[in-house]
């Protein structure tokens, strides 16, 4: 008898041993398929920066590092902000800075100091009267500019994406984490109207649990190829995958709490091959034209999808080379109701979720779950513009919490992983859409804060 | 002179050899990532179907195994057809079958003869006075109907999907191909309205190159849980991946030539956990009754990626337990114009892409392309009805093919290429997201059709 329970026991052993290594494996194979691990150790003595807070800042002293497009809309902006000073303005181009500076003479304001040139950002980052080190230079030039600031004390705000490979996203987090600075990255998109009000309605439970979100920047750019010396469209020459995701990448994992509650494992991505490019190249430079003849890797569509810890999946799309309407989808699927943005905004809730509801009750619902931004600075806002107010919600809510010494809205790891996407959507479709892991930028600290919370 | 020579060719030989075994290496790996290959080859003396014609029949004989919902309201329709006999009605539950038999008399028609049981279909396949075999059973049995019926020497019709598992795939194009009956599948949705309007579009240029296309079933029908002894809702129990996959991607499949000058290469299909179905149980039957306890496998959002030979990309999603508005997607992107039917029909055509057209140069375009199967039946089908006309095209266009020995719209490729998502999505949700390859059902012949075309 002894002996039978001996022999169910190895039995059993041998079938949980083989059950488990069995998982074990599975979770390796991911990992070995592309034969990278992007986890990083946390160095001896550093912590994490969740809700990191500062202290309070009265007057935020402001350097604009790069004022051509982005960053002179954010200086046009910045004058409407109470207890902000201009302090520099910085560009690798005089005439830029000259455009600012003009500007703000024109509004009666006091004339920044200008730096121009190559190295020139580093002096501004080495001033010791500067609080907030605000970078809008090109995609490549993000993250070195923003470490070498927090390494000089400073705040960083950063344009998107924040980094372009897990190297970068890394030294980001490290850096922050180091120095105890604040970094964050300027996705205006998670401060629009019907994403900050859907945000809201989530968090509310009105769509219960959520289960899938979706995601995009679908913006047909090709007329930017009509100058063939744009830094933006020479970054598609050698690189596929998506490039740009954080537009609609970022609103969606604020909805699913991701680094506050659940963690993204893995993702696959696929891209089609360029057509739109050489197309649009050919009607607009001729058929044998050397801009035609040109040499694009990335494709016009890259579709990723994501599967996270506690289940639910992001679906994310980039193409910015096909004729279509402007779409970045924000759709939110939960156990309860249903919201998406484009092509048309809509929402539909249990029981009547079959259809979306009629323009009069959608609009008394996002009357009635208005976020506490929009209720306290929307229509200013709309009135100082920004793609339509979103920029100026966002400037306003970095600048109230460095002043009041809050934490910031997004932090260093919404930039790392939101970022993150542009290197591992690579890495998966020149795999033929190999599963990639996605590091935890946390560490293991993602299940520490429940929840996305805004402080006041 | 001559050694450098060697030397540059040696050295170029070497290039050439090593881009090559990337290549293949990369090919390979998407096989063994999954350890499974799907090809298999053709028998001996075996030829392929595309295009496939047999023997005009003036009237057809019809026999439906498959009463009950779906064939019940086939019979309705079938009645509208001319040259069209109904001589045998099969299913499982006599009442079904008196309930079509009273149909024909109150329209004075001749009643047609009665099979019912468990294996009734056998008997009715074996007739010699059949032509056609209209299959409206349960998923399980679609395929061994089929084959049975096609052994028999009769052509089949059957619902979607036609096949559950590749090799009930590999059945149906081998039994189609030995015995050169025609075997089609009734994939409704590729006969509505926008659907062949837009293929008619797109067949015409109106798009430029097709690069992306995106299909989809999603479709609350959680209601089906409440009764728990539905075949549907069981396959959900210990399946997860796209069960449903063909009424989106068909539409899709056919814009993008797939199998008539492309082919579906590899896919990644990713599949939330699932919520919505416990979610649903537990609002119904209460938070600890033993139907919310139940167990089911599959998630509430699958999300699959396809790469096809050509370089095109196609996202198709399946979703039935989300309370969300009904949708299919049917999003087909070029280089020249872009179309989507939900959750709103739209089509935008470059210039003007940055916006879909006005309502009236909409329906004035949708006039302009009218497909010839809608100019040709288009009123008479809103008349009789069926998914809003939809379903009587499909009859109508089955019928007239077999009556003039025509090639069918659909061939069996479709049937097993549109329904082998059913099991191939599955094995990639269950290896985490693994490229898995897709077999070429053509075996070789993907590239004989230049292009889809109707036969009239």
């Amino acid at each position: 008898m002894k002996k039978f329970a001996g022999i169910l026991i190895l039995i059993l052993s041998i079938i949980l041993l083989n059950s488990c290594s069995s998982v074990i494996n599975k979770q390796k194979r991911s990992d070995q398929r592309t034969g990278v691990s992007f986890e990083r150790p946390r160095p001896e003595g550093q912590t994490n920066v969740l809700k990191l807070t500062a202290d309070p800042i009265p007057v935020v002293r402001v350097a604009f590092i790069g004022v051509g497009n982005r960053g002179y809309a954010a200086v046009r902006r910045y004058v409407n902000l109470e207890d902000v000073e201009i302090l520099a303005l910085c560009d690798l181009n005089g005439e830029m800075v000259k455009r600012s500076q003009q500007f703000l003479t024109g509004k009666n304001l006091p004339l920044a100091d200008e730096y121009v040139g190559e190295d020139a950002w580093k002096e501004v980052c080495e001033r010791d009267d500067i609080d907030l080190v605000y970078i809008c230079t090109d995609w490549l030039s993000h993250t070195p500019i923003a470490v070498y600031a927090m390494e000089q004390g400073k705040h960083v705000a950063i344009e998107v994406p924040a980094a372009t490979t897990i190297d970068e996203c890394w030294q980001l987090v490290d850096t922050a984490e180091k120095t105890r600075r604040h970094c964050m990255m300027l996705e205006n998109c998670c401060y629009d109207f019907f994403e900050l009000n859907t945000l809201n309605m989530a968090q509310k439970g009105l769509f219960g649990e959520i289960v899938h979100g979706e995601g995009a920047y679908i913006h047909d750019l090709r007329s930017q190829l009509d100058s063939q010396r744009s830094w933006r469209t020479q970054f598609y020459e050698d690189y596929d995958g998506n490039p740009y995701p954080t537009h609609g990448f970022g609103p969606v994992c604020q909805v699913m709490n991701i680094h506050r509650g659940d963690k993204m494992n893995y993702l696959v991505s696929v891209s089609s091959d360029q057509f739109g490019i050489t197309a649009y190249l050919k009607d607009k430079f001729g058929e044998s034209s050397p801009e035609a003849a040109k040499n694009y890797e990335i494709g016009d569509m890259n579709t990723t999808i994501i599967k996270t810890e506690k289940g639910k999946t992001i679906m994310v799309q980039h193409d910015v080379t096909s004729p279509r309407p402007y779409s970045r989808l924000h759709t939110i699927s939960g156990t309860k109701g249903f919201a998406q943005k484009y092509p048309v905004e809509g929402i539909a809730l249990d029981p009547e979720s079959h259809q979306f509801m009629a323009k009069e009750e959608y609009d008394q619902l996002m009357e009635e779950y208005k976020h506490p931004f929009i209720q306290e600075i929307g229509e200013v806002a709309k009135r100082v513009g920004g793609h339509g107010g979103m920029d100026f919600i966002m400037d306003y809510r970095l600048i109230y919490c460095l002043k009041n010494g809050l934490p910031l809205d997004q932090d260093v790891y919404d930039a790392a992983e939101w970022s993150s996407l542009v290197e591992l959507s690579r890495i998966s479709v020149q795999n033929g859409g190999t599963p990639v892991k996605i590091p935890d930028f946390t560490r293991g600290d993602w299940n520490q804060l429940k929840g996305l919370t805004f402080s006041y």
